[in-house]
């Protein structure tokens, strides 16, 4: 029984996709989130800034003694999560693997699409990964900049995200796809109209589901459990703008979201 | 005659349409244009750390030796001018008051309706403004948060873009106004299509173009313009992702944008 926090951070609000699930799956665990809401997004950012970005933020999270860390954040985890395994001795996971995983083992076409920010899909992570699972698997990927503002504006179930949407992911449906990996945790907000969309024979992966059932694998093997038969704590930190993250939280998130702080992440 | 370049900042890419016009208008001045895409979009973000980012970007353009600054972001202007023109000794100015005193002076109806980011718009600035100019003046203002994702996925002429602006602007359309400030540095190039919306009675103002006249005006009085015959040299820097910035400078810019440094502006 280990009644640590866990630490989740992601570069905003579209992290919340990856918290809630951790609630759901993970009742008993504490959490810590933090929302770096001043550097929003990552999406379009480079490689060096973002190690950097996320190195500062494991810094922050290190001292509210974390047990694990859960980078939930597609873009932090395509461009350093690597870095931040090899330099931190808790464990570290991210969203790609576990969502790569689940599309690998369902598809019987063996081609996959994945719909994620730029930078995730210029860094080629979801394709390396795949063909590492299943050399025989064709990834057919695309960059969707709007989708983020449209769920940050709340157009979930909209006309005008409808036509976003099929702007977007005609393209796939040039080639027999029977999964397709929602890449940015944004996405899974998504979830009905892009399955409107696609039609019944495409299944959606949210890596958000995935990535939080790997977690207490990973926490029932290393002996992290939080055993506690309450509901875990939760704690919010945000770099910037309470307002508009705690609006999105509400959302999002199954529970109220009282206090959240802001922390001068560039110090750390 | 001074050949001290003039320094140009804004948030990433959306400052580009105020230094074409004072290329434009200023042919012979030298330019070192600093686009923070590192840290965009700062519509979403606080005044603190808005007056921050400004800071810093003030300091690396003064190692430039630039004889005036022009915030080219309507967000900064909002939220950080005064701090920036009481802190410095050369001129620095601002996007917001050059386009309100053109509206200002234009409006017959005495209604004048402003588009900006969310930050913009809750600073109130514009209002304040264009109310001391002329008390008699409402203004009805609304943030568009899609427009800057819209603009910046070069959707300028579009069916989705054309549905957005209905969505955010047809409640300006009950109120009787006859200027429509652009009142966020993207969205000069998004002007045919709201002018399309609008219709011929509401006249746009452009503040990139109201600035580019503006700094004219400062530079004679104060003797400080640059007579030189031939074109000014451009420089540019960002803070991150040499890319995509040099992409939509070729978009938006009359001349070839050839060297692009990064800056690693929090060491500023």
């Amino acid at each position: 029984m280990d009644n640590r926090p866990i630490g989740v951070f992601d570069s905003g609000v579209g992290g919340l996709t990856v918290a809630r699930e951790i609630m759901r799956q993970l009742p008993g665990e504490n959490m810590i989130y933090f929302g770096d809401t001043a550097r929003v997004p990552y999406g379009s950012k480079s490689k060096d800034t973002i190690i950097k970005y996320s190195r500062q933020i494991v810094r922050f999270l290190l001292t509210k003694n974390v047990k694990a860390i859960v980078v939930a954040c597609n873009t932090a985890t395509a461009l350093a999560l690597k870095e931040l395994q090899k330099e931190n001795t808790i464990p570290v996971i991210g969203v790609i693997e576990p969502g790569a995983i689940t599309a690998a083992k369902t598809t019987e076409t063996k081609n996959i699409g994945v719909v994620a920010t730029e930078s995730t899909i210029k860094s080629g992570m979801y394709t390396t990964f795949l063909r590492e699972l299943d050399p025989q698997i064709t990834v057919v990927s695309k960059a969707c900049p709007l989708f983020c503002p449209l769920v940050e504006e709340g157009w979930t179930d909209d006309r005008v995200t409808d036509e976003v949407i099929a702007r977007y992911l005609h393209e796939l449906k040039d080639y027999e796809i029977d999964s397709l990996i929602l890449g940015c945790t944004h996405y899974p907000l998504l979830r009905s109209a892009i399955g409107r969309y696609m039609g019944e024979g495409v299944k959606l992966v949210n890596p958000a589901y995935e990535t939080a059932k790997s977690l207490r694998v990973l926490l029932e093997e290393q002996q992290l459990l939080n055993t506690q038969t309450d509901r875990g704590h939760y704690t919010y930190f945000v770099s910037d703008g309470v307002d508009n993250f705690v609006a999105f939280a509400d959302r999002v998130l199954p529970c109220e979201v009282k206090l959240t702080s802001i922390v001068n992440i560039e110090s750390y």
